[in-house]
């Protein structure tokens, strides 16, 4: 297996260090707009595995917005996957770039959603993946794969939803994603600082996007932003946090492959947070359309969104000052194999302590970064194989969970995951 | 006289349209960077009165941030008095310009401040208008005024305290300066839009700067942004609005020429309009420097705080959309005339409805307006006379306030001003 990385960005960054303890692949190229974010990841692999280690490792520059650049890497390199670490508004240009060099391709994040023209907050308009989901066909006659989410949200959230489907439940109602943290990060004097933990830019587009739900009989239908808050308690000392409905790629990608009544995304975002980008989107400072601005040289024309990612730590540096724990995990209900109610929450949690100290990477980078490393060695020893546009629950879960748990000496990455059986909880409620 | 406009945004624009129905003066210059936004003030000027009034008016370029410009054209349009309309962060070039021209000058804000280094929530740094009154000795040995804070609110209110101290008081325990209003914008669908009415530049900067409250024995100081707030309850079927210390010129003009135990100055910015303020400070959006930012033609620089002004509604057109009333006013309490303890709020109330019939101004814009054009006035007419760095408190606030509410078939300006006695509400509380 050959690989070209394309961003070397926060979860670029991480997937090639976690990749630099692992045997599977000959080689990865490491690309960016900006090379010395590509040699900085180099360097420190060197640094911290020696030159044997980092001799399959080389940095190129690439131009993630152009399909011919991307396809140009791709060839020169050789590569027979095209992992895509870029943010999504990139993703139609890699995805291309790959299918034309005949790689196989991976991403996190799917094509961006264009909300309905008539009715954004009640139907679904051009939805997320639509547009890799249209080539399906294209990658199916190739024999070549394009496995689209395979970070940790979507990604991590998909297979535990598969293996809840295969190993849990009879009849699933709910494949519900949840997700929360009590990351708290402080300036130099200890004050707690706003800081996102993830690209400012994302974290909008999929906040203030139309967020969409699932459902039999019904389809794909988007609500307005932020509906149905709930209370979600979650483990590992996190605790209750608010979580609203979000735009994500599960409840586009669960329902092609897995039965279940409702399929849902909630994000724990917080009241101060979901306050934040209430006030963004009230300001216009959310607009990806560029707006002209008076500067020393004359007017300049800027998008607000960027102006707001730029005025805020880049959240590939907060790792240092940060402190805390984020999870990521699957909340289902319905009825269990002994044909009873049943609801389980199955998750990881990453703790920000640990990827700072093995990774210099923060925990939400980090644990994003991990998933796709996994599938990309479940893919190269042939556990895992397929063609077409595929998301991760079409594949089986449980080598996957297997090898993710599995120590690190015995040739596993050393990452648990738990499963929280919450159906006694719910019938004492 | 002779007045130079610099400026013809909103108040600028709005000062011109007053003055058209004003004999006092010769001449207007109405200048600004933008020369169709002064050209266009003529056009109104020429379409609601004839072209004899527009006659007295000319249109001109000018670079309020270079002194130089502001004292050549100061120079070449014979200008007795140089009336600054312009962003404060331009006072040192337009005040500058006007006193190598050998002009007099007014402005309705004064030469901004800088936070203690040290102790920035307690102690005062460079406070408003300090460079201006540096400049005092040199104004007076030239003979020559600049009249500072001369707009509603400095400016109103100033007078307002002049005339509490020489009409109402022995002895006076606080002045309070209480502004507030219950403006609402709309977009074209009804919906209520966030669309401050007054510069966000000027606003942030005001509501973000520590605090400014002046004591007898203590002398300035400095609080936390938005502290000691307190419910006021304005006139005019406004109602209570919450108001919070907010730095402001009143505090600095005012304890120069009045006697008062304390000096104050509250705005009712209201729960949403301080959530948004805070957010804006807690992401760096109010920050006036630079930052580096991309664009579709490469990166630029651009100061956020100059973003958040492109993105929203510019103040001078959301008139039309607008209804309600603003409130400026001072609140005065101490020892009566008669020895008894007293409380006034004494207050004008500018109604949008009826500013838009008249002026196609909003109202908070107009109101400021009004009040350097009564001065103006005054000192056309020789009822107001004096040199040096002067406030508005230094002069005598009585025929003031009588030519404004004096009817406009009168030679007055028609508006009236209002005298609350809240001696009795505040001893049966």
């Amino acid at each position: 297996m050959r690989i070209l990385l394309v961003g070397a960005g926060g979860v670029g960054n991480a997937i090639a260090k976690i990749a630099a303890r692992r045997t599977f692949f000959d080689a990865m190229v490491v690309s960016d707009y900006d090379l010395g974010r590509a040699e900085a990841v180099l360097a420190w692999i060197t640094d911290r595995h020696g030159a044997e280690v980092a001799g399959r490792f080389s940095a190129a520059r690439i131009d993630a917005s152009d399909a011919d650049s991307v396809a140009e890497l791709a060839r020169a390199s050789r590569a027979t996957h095209v992992m895509n670490a870029v943010e999504p508004k990139f993703v139609p240009s890699v995805f291309a770039g790959a299918q034309a060099a005949g790689a196989d391709y991976l991403d996190m994040a799917m094509s961006l959603s264009e909300p309905h023209p008539d009715a954004p907050h009640s139907k679904a308009g051009v939805k997320l993946g639509d547009l890799q989901f249209a080539a399906a066909h294209e990658w199916e006659a190739s024999g070549r794969l394009a496995l689209v989410g395979m970070g940790v949200e979507p990604g991590l959230s998909d297979v535990f939803a598969r293996y809840a489907a295969d190993h849990l439940f009879d009849e699933i109602d709910e494949l519900g994603t949840r997700d929360g943290a009590n990351l708290v990060v402080r300036d130099e004097d200890g004050n707690e600082i706003f800081a996102p933990s993830f690209s400012i830019w994302t974290t909008i587009e999929e906040c203030l996007n139309p967020p969409v739900v699932w459902e039999e009989g019904r389809g794909w239908f988007t609500t307005e932003p932020f509906s149905e808050p709930e209370i979600f308690d979650f483990p590992a000392g996190i605790g209750p946090v608010e979580c609203v409905n979000v735009e994500h790629e599960e409840v586009l990608l669960m329902p092609r492959w897995l039965s279940a009544k409702r399929v849902t995304f909630k994000y724990g975002l917080g009241e101060e947070f979901i306050s934040v980008l209430k006030t963004l989107h009230r300001l216009h400072l959310d607009a990806v359309a560029p707006i002209r601005v008076r500067s020393a040289g004359g007017p300049v024309e800027v998008a607000p969104r960027d102006v707001v990612a730029a005025a805020l730590p880049d959240p590939a540096t907060i790792g240092p000052r940060m402190t805390g724990k984020t999870c990521a995990g699957l909340w289902a209900t319905g009825t269990g194999k002994d044909g009873a109610r049943r609801e389980v929450y199955l998750y990881h949690v990453s703790d920000n302590e640990e990827t700072m100290r093995d990774y210099d990477s923060q925990c939400v980078v980090w644990q994003t970064a991990l998933n796709p490393v996994i599938a990309l060695e479940l893919l190269a020893t042939g556990v895992w194989q397929g063609s077409g546009v595929r998301g991760p629950e079409s594949f089986d879960a449980a080598p996957y969970l297997e090898l993710m748990a599995r120590a690190e000496a015995d040739g596993g990455y050393g990452q648990a995951w738990g499963l929280e059986d919450r159906t006694r909880a719910t019938a004492a409620s």
